[in-house]
């Protein structure tokens, strides 16, 4: 294989060198993601204990069924108590397992085996192994609530066997070490005392990268061996640079620390995006819910790029009615205070499925009916958001708000009619589509036309050009968003805006890469919308550079033979306070 | 919703009207595929039969054990027949199906189903569904053995119950209809009788189109209400108009007569393809296995454009060896006497899972793991079928062979150049990779650079370019080849090759529909491959425009709105016999 194809990635069976042999200094390498770079001790999850194979048989029956139900009691109790004080998508994915540890079906089961003279940790494990079979048969809607079930499992079983729960328990500021982090496992962390996160697995556009860039943390996956490390091993964790320093020396330290400083600095700027000549570049944020409305209102962010409402049905087993999604938009909109506000319409199906909307059977479910082609399936949960958007438009108390409203997955300009049409019949007033289909890009033009804005979802549009999959770490490679290829879709694009004279904003994780969001800003890109904590670093990179200088770094990317090679060409051309910023 | 977005599709639940109630004359609509047209009697794919819910315990045991085991080796015995009897992609189909059926696995499940007091009907379909449910949560890995267990089990069962063989019995030529056709039901078809193909699910690209295309009959798939039609109705299955109309009238039929008697004459014509002003454009046969190979060299193509090799991998348990590879390249090459051999390496993962390759756990395996993607994780199988493939180029017998290899799956310039050299190392002469992805489309001119040709796999650069699967029927209005989003990508493809002096090819099923054909000329592609039974069509679509008319086609084509539009606008500007031809 030549040194250009990245070599097959290390699966989890290669031995993880003992920890002992670790020498202070090595650095592991692996792909960064999130902000920034911290030095702290490392604290690795903890793996889920399993019942003893000899578990004895109880001796009294009606005592070990006692003990299970206690114990589901108890786990589910903890997870509605988390569930109230955690916000957004972690609060639904807690209390999806709180229902799933409530449930009598799964303790009968248990009660039945222990009646069979199994014991109870061995039977809470086979009661849920038959439902996970189940739901694993069922096909990828019930994936989530595999994911779901084996965590109530976990730590039913934990306390059966009285031991502690499993996961992480963090008594300082920690780097969490883990194979992968599932949304339960974040949900799990108490996220005062995380200073950065570490995977072996996952991939830069994953689920940990994102909880990561939500929380502006320092992140690397794919760095093979971490959790092979102790715990309490102090590390310095760079995402600029995709490494991890073992037991650094003072100068790492010192390094790691200055760049902390600065980051910290750059904060207190809360001037609007600019470029170096004053060529405005809105930096907006991406939330979920009306909570990180509040959050992004009180920080230095010009108003709303993405808002994804997904939360409000994820988790539920019907539609949620016209009223409470009104009631949702509304305190948004309130919150952010005439703030602009783009909010993406239902991006249900491929990995957020809809026990109420979303198709069984698909084999390839990113490719399916997701996104606005739900409309083909459920006209009238389409028709009822985008109602409850138009009528929260017209009632949110305050300033008056602007609504921009936007559908995702649309391909053809005949979709992005469609979206046009029924936003305006429900009295929204500005309507635009995501482009994250190539055909979208490529046909941006004629669907400008038919709308008032387009956003480019950077992750999805490189997913589709590369026929990569987001979810696949192994081919991380391809799904880098500096791929030429892609960065021509995103050029067609934002020229399509400028000769039309109409917005294009960029929603992806790239946005949030300050060398890319120079590149971006040179394409005609007029708004970048990313996790709030991820906008001073791209603030100062716009204010360092002229929007001619951004052009010239653009060209010269859109003419590198590979991805490596456009990102290398852009921060060689970048001002050096910036390149080093980035590393 | 606006009459532009096609409605959803109605759902397998939807009730047909009773088949008293179709009026003659009444005409059903679909998707057309395949070529050609028909008026021939109905033949209705007969669905299996079940065990009865009262099934009786056996009185004699050890009898109904005595009768499973036999009808699972009557079953067995005959799908080994018909495997001997059939070839390529069918013959290990039904191989594949036999072994399940000598599985004794199968049968002691069956036997403890018995002796527990099952009928052994039901304890057939008992040990069946086990064997199913455990296979479905293996992932799709396993999905083609799932089809397998019930096709076996419904043989079985239908031995056990003393009824005819599920499927449908053919005695004379019939259009047969089905819900779906898997590959179980094509391989079991009595080819000879079969004059079309009706189905009320699938898309254009799935499997029974595709197996129509190979065959040369015509097919409507996606055409609602067949099957409630009664066995035996005369229809007039009409591909190009993609209308099924039920009892035609003596016009109808004098109609379709004279369709068919153009297109018999056609297939008279042997001339190499070119356009009416000499420039050629060579006409090539898609094949996958070396009989399709004797078949191509028999009728009036120029060579193979496209040789899958998946069914030498396909259905065992380890890959083939270097001789057994060699001697089937070698095989072929030897049939189609130095004739233009185009050689696509191993395209596995995705819908054609490899036992020893593929990755289990893939959520979406069409942007995972597949083609040539898999040097990432299996380089051996890599290098092997391309040394196999070059000592047959060096040993065959006959005239010089013209071996041209590609790789499927490649997206970028890098990965272009790892094909070249691994392929030049193994002795392969002339090397190429296809485009199938966005990303190799819009990076055409720099992947040329790196190797000899390239060919267009039109049916994956749309399911990419649209983000939309290829197996989902739902969706087939964005799957549609004329969408003006894919021929832009075959028009930068083709337009490198000119300006390069590389060959484009085009392989996919876009290649066989004759309009598409005079576009993908005026693009400058220069040779079209496609299943022998379209050559005539599209030959003499090309002999009646010059290169310059082409040219103008394809121009109207890509300034066209929507797919629709494209096609419309070409074949109003066709010549008025080949506008006829295709209707």
């Amino acid at each position: 294989m030549s040194t250009d194809v990245a070599p097959a990635p290390r699966t989890v069976a290669t031995p993880a060198p003992p920890a002992d042999a670790v020498a202070p200094g090595t650095v592991i390498t692996g792909v960064g993601a999130g902000r920034g770079a911290v030095v702290a001790p490392l604290a690795v999850l903890r793996a889920a204990p399993a019942a003893p194979a000899d578990e004895p048989a109880p001796a009294d029956p009606a005592a070990a069924r006692t003990a299970i139900d206690d114990a589901f009691a108890e786990v589910a109790s903890t997870l509605v108590a988390r569930a109230a004080a955690a916000t957004g998508a972690a609060a639904g994915v807690l209390g999806a397992a709180a229902s799933i540890a409530r449930d009598p079906a799964l303790r009968a089961d248990a009660h039945a085996r222990v009646d069979a003279g199994q014991g109870p940790a061995t039977a809470v494990e086979g009661a849920v192994g038959r439902f996970v079979e189940m739901f694993a048969a069922a096909g990828p809607l019930m994936a989530e609530r595999v994911t779901d079930l084996r965590s109530v499992r976990d730590r039913v079983v934990a306390r059966l066997l009285g031991e502690p729960e499993p996961g992480v328990t963090l008594d300082r500021p920690s780097v969490v070490a883990a194979l992968d982090l599932s949304p339960a496992d974040t949900a799990a962390l108490d996220l005062d005392l995380v200073v950065g996160i570490v995977t072996e697995l996952g991939g830069p556009t994953g689920h940990t990268a994102i909880v990561a860039g939500q929380l502006g943390l320092p992140c690397l996956v794919r760095a093979t061996g971490v959790t092979a490390l102790a715990d309490g091993t102090v590390v310095a964790l760079d995402a600029g640079a995709g490494t991890l320093v073992v037991e650094p020396d003072a100068a790492t330290r010192d390094a790691v620390g200055r760049r902390a400083a600065r980051e910290r600095a750059l904060a207190q700027d809360t001037a609007p995006g600019a470029t170096a000549d004053g060529h405005r570049i809105a930096l907006l944020a991406n939330i979920g819910t009306v909570e990180d409305a509040h959050r992004a209102a009180a920080s230095a962010v010009e108003g709303v790029g993405l808002f994804r409402t997904e939360v409000l049905f994820l988790g539920r087993t019907d539609a949620p009615g016209l009223e409470e999604q009104e009631r949702a938009y509304r305190d948004a909109l309130a919150a952010l205070g005439g703030r602009k506000t783009v909010v993406r319409t239902l991006d249900a199906g491929a990995d957020k499925p809809l026990a109420f909307a979303t198709q069984p059977d698909e084999e390839n479910p990113a490719l399916g009916v997701r996104g606005y082609r739900l409309v083909r399936t459920s006209p009238a949960l389409v028709d009822g958001q985008l109602l409850a958007l138009g009528r929260a438009a017209a009632t949110a108390d305050g300033p008056d708000p602007a609504l921009w409203v936007m559908a995702p997955m649309v391909s053809t300009p005949a979709e992005a009619r469609d979206v046009a049409t029924r936003a305006r019949a429900a009295g929204v007033g500005t309507v635009g589509v995501m482009v994250e289909v190539p055909a979208a890009a490529l046909l941006a033009r004629e669907i400008l036309a038919e709308v008032d804005f387009v956003s480019l979802g950077t992750n999805d549009l490189a997913q589709y050009t590369m026929a990569t999959d987001r979810l696949r770490g192994e081919l991380a490679d391809l799904l880098d968003p500096w791929q030429p290829a892609v960065l021509r879709l995103v050029a067609e694009t934002a020229r399509a805006g400028l000769d039309l004279g109409k917005p294009v904003g960029v929603c992806g994780e790239s946005a949030s890469d300050p060398l890319m969001a120079l590149v971006l800003a040179g394409l005609g890109v007029t708004s970048l919308s990313m996790s709030p904590g991820a906008v001073p670093a791209v603030r100062f990179a716009l204010r360092r550079h002229t929007r001619e200088r951004c052009a010239a770094l653009a060209a010269s990317a859109l003419g590198a033979p590979d991805a490596a090679a456009a990102r290398a060409v852009v921060l060689a051309g970048a001002d050096p306070e910036v390149a080093d910023l980035v590393g």
